[in-house]
């Protein structure tokens, strides 16, 4: 009864035993070398629908910053939300990974960072001055830290004018799999055919025991990707434990049926508490994951009946954060709407609850 | 039949035993706040007879770089071997890690860091003089790259040395078992007891799907641990994943266990080789690995009855790099001596072969 | 007639004078081992009033970020306003300088960083999380890139919140001779006395070739400086000519005497500004510097009189940069103010003019 | 009568000059829009008989860390002697400069890095072997810090066997001059004509008060140069005063004539040096640097009758190293010659000294 965050989560029967049947070879080549690893490549071409590159790595930051490593020199920066995973989850792992470039933060609209917004922002940073760090990627999170999903008109139009300026576009996709499937879109469709050019394709929050994959739409650019994973630890000597992962969770769509399964919770979950009056959605979630404002009693209420969720505020109002995941089960989900349901005072706040985020 | 290396091999029986168990519970805090990672410093402490900070990672490379930069600053070296791990298959995975501080290669003596050396080279590199790269740590690799095994003395030695200079001494272990097992002595008297401050405690090789761990002797050393393993990205959010592994992997003594049949059947690999006139042992091994050299012709007719090893040379002598493991065969090792046995000459070279090392 | 900025003068006289003389000598050791480098240690202990650790460098990002990197470690911060020269005009030197910390931008109230924001800042940014940058500096610019001035009050309530939480504190002086000359208060006051750490005394605006000194007041704190500015390549082999240049520039109250008169004559310009009704300061300046608003036409008129200076905006409204110098004229400036004069509508714009500051 | 090195002297009278010139302008605007520095790329074409483009910076290890890192990736490597200055004088300057990459210390054939070397040492680095470290560059040093010229012939075989690899030829140029004068060649036979990429091209050791300029003889290769130099806290503001240095210094041949000067005093040190029987010199120098074995007891006359030079070594032996510079003056020469002869046994030693160098 944990809706602390999909993390919380372990591995998914059939990626479990993918893991189990891997370890029965007596022996693999080290490395990558080895038929599973080889078989990402096309494995993850189809997927996509065009040929890749992609490579497998243990954790999702990894991922991100072996991926802006691509595309960020020393000089360079790389635009984001300041309430993103990159910018505020990561330490100083873009610069440790870059040898020095910085992640730039923005405010975002409405908790985006769209077209618009990314435009100003590169005014502001004054491309070829030689005073400034040089704006040469934006990153975007797919689904949001807070949960919304990025149309792939969103994605486009960003897109465009990042290559406009030359910027690469890159997507911590941490949680790829719930935007694919509340979009009911082909993965295609929110990454290189929008623009996309290197994208974080997360398996750990859905079902993985420790897999991301890093995938390079151009395949050029991702020529010096060995060398840096070498360099950052993050080499498997026995990789096909990582590809073993994510061979079984990319197999047959097992990724986007455990994906939907998680937003169905959401939805659920969503769908209860959006009846009681004192709860405040801070939006209609098409994902797994949503910020809520509850009285700080009902948020006490609901942890004493069980349920883990990260909630935090003042003396009368608290926000929580609430994450489904592949195994959340609809008891769960209808215990903690009855748990806050019975705490709830029945009325609506005369004013509304300031919204306050943070993770 | 493979004797490339041990990181070849699969996880053993109870590691992987562990992993599924560590499975089956639905949820698990993240990021290290479970009850196997936090048993961890309990079971260390004891198997290290003293309280050690200890932390799980993935790959050996981020063990010893995370270790290393624990002691180095921005304009400090690291005193090591030419042929070490962290100087020739690590790109520059020091240099991330420590911001630019660089690892200084030196020759040894019959393939070892002693004393003297160390010594010799601490003078050269002028401690003090603001030109030159501060000496500010010696890393040693138990069991050596070349398979030689370090004995308490000589790691005292070195380390009362290193001390006296003020530099911080980290041990390579990555295969830390075999040499415990080799020597017969207490893991404390070959690392903190002579002086080791650092080490990277291997998993991988000997039995894991992917686990090492770092430990920290002195703790306060410690402090910045947690922050500079995030950024590097090797904060695995399922952390009990890697916790597992290594939980099963020191209880009850199974590391040893695993080492000693990896010692034992590199034995058994070694006293057949060495009564085949034409092979040259570069020394009687005490652990698991060892280099040889034969007629190229050997090394191909080994290979074609199915046994596969690193080799190379000229056309007429190869040496090849042998590592036994904790499943290595009986039967694979008697295979691989009847195979050289059945190509020898049966006759001594004329002259001594080259020892041509390279990995 | 150049009012773009301080660093478009030459050097002082005295100054100028200085140099030929350190040239005079035929030979004097290298890399700081001279008679006026080595009492450089003296006359700034006597200048701010304790024994303090000096050392010249030949720039101002360079004196920055070198005394950052003696606060900061890997996984740091260090908290900025968003318009300081160390987060927007030196590209990315604070992480190269650090290997990889992060310069964390504010935005200040009424451009200044004082200690509510920053006591907010820490909150947000999380101390001790892991998963977070950690707060380790705060730099302030004295005066500010707007041209304020801070008050020993307000630095001292900066630096009291700032090392409750550990931080260290920084200061840009790149004018801090202009901020002294301002208040008419001793070095220290602004200083060591209200809690500074780190400051980087600027010479290099105010009448020096090139001339900074890093001073750090708690001499330990310094110790591996000379290591630091060896790797960045800013130990000169010829470091007399730096220091020729500092020593001149602070005997007698050289440097406080060419501070006073950049300020007088900023101090004619703006009361000459002021009365214009269509020109707008953005603060009645006490030091070397101030924005102004004026009609774009003015602005382009000023600049055909033969003024340089920075200005940008919109067909209507300019916003303006204007510094004095050492050098600066007094009949310069009242050409400047009888331009603008010339230039002006008489009328009183019916709506204030909106700030727009940008460098 | 200092010998100890060229980095002892002052700035040449035409170079003091200029420097005194520049500064009689009252403005010039910052950061290199001067008109002095925009010269420089004209005037350095013209010197190298093709466009190049060309950087001023203060020091020498800035200019080779700068020139560098528009070669070297983070997973890059440079190939340079273990006694170069990169190498063992700049602390961790490559690493710094490059976020990471590591100069491989060469032992050299009688102290000069050739192509057989170099050679060797690609092929022990597996170029492609995703452990290794990268071979990216090479770098030596003319005249090397032995005091060896390199010909044109052997740049030449070195750089043709480099760029069959894609290695960045990269030239140490902290005493050019003295090689152009020493080889009576064309400042272009020693560099892009045999293959060199990026020059450090000296001037302080030869009369400047600290100027040096980073020389790209494919401009293309220049194209992050600035950012480069900004974020390294090497752009001056005042800019002219350093590209008045190097105008003056390349004008009508000055730096030549000085080198020429400085060659000629060396000349006639090791002429009367030679004639000593236990004075033993390293090679007969052509330029302006040697080192020499003598007695103890004779380093120590030398010393007492007021000449500065550096030596070391045991009670019996010591080994000097000395320097000739544009300044020296004859009679000095003569002095020191007189006093080694004075302290001489009138006997050549038994056994050859050991050659002992370290700086």
């Amino acid at each position: 009864m944990n809706f602390a965050s999909d993390n919380t989560t372990g591995a998914a029967p059939e990626v479990a035993a993918a893991l189990v049947r891997a370890n029965s070879a007596p022996h693999a080549m080290p490395y990558g070398n080895d038929p599973l690893t080889r078989g990402l490549a096309a494995k993850f071409s189809r997927l996509f629908e065009r040929e890749v590159a992609v490579f497998p790595v243990a954790t999702g930051t990894a991922a991100n910053v072996l991926g802006l490593s691509l595309a960020l020199p020393t000089y360079g920066g790389v635009f984001c939300l300041e309430d993103s995973h990159i910018y505020g989850d990561e330490v100083t792992a873009t610069e440790m990974y870059t040898g020095g470039a910085r992640p730039i933060p923005l405010r975002g609209v409405d908790g985006k960072l769209l077209a618009p917004e990314l435009a100003k922002a590169i005014g502001q940073h004054r491309p070829s001055n030689t005073h400034a760090v040089q704006p040469a990627a934006v990153s975007i999170t797919q689904i949001s830290e807070f949960g919304l999903v990025y149309t792939p008109g969103e994605i486009a139009r960003l897109a465009k004018r990042a290559h406009r300026h030359k910027l690469v576009v890159h997507m911590d996709g941490a949680r790829f799999a719930n935007a694919v499937a509340a979009l009911g879109c082909r993965p295609a469709d929110i990454t290189w055919r929008a623009g996309v050019d290197i994208l974080s394709f997360g398996g750990t929050k859905n079902g993985c025991f420790g897999a991301e994959a890093v995938v390079v739409f151009d395949k050029a650019r991702a020529a010096s990707f060995l060398y840096r994973r070498q360099r950052a630890g993050h080499t498997f000597s026995k990789m096909r434990f990582l590809s073993a992962q994510l061979d079984a969770y990319v197999n047959k769509g097992l990724w986007l049926e455990l994906a939907r399964h998680a937003n169905a919770m959401m939805r659920r979950l969503a769908n209860g508490l959006a009846r009681i009056p004192d709860i405040e959605l801070h939006h209609m979630p098409r994902a797994n994951l949503v910020f809520v404002n509850m009285p700080t009693a009902m948020a006490r209420a609901i942890e004493k009946a069980g349920f883990t969720f990260y909630h935090w505020g003042n003396a009368q109002w608290h926000t929580g954060r609430l994450v489904t995941a592949f195994s959340t089960a609809a008891a769960d989900v209808d215990g903690f709407v009855a748990a806050a349901r019975a705490a709830s005072s029945g009325r609506k706040p005369k004013r509304p609850m300031a919204f306050l985020p943070r993770f």
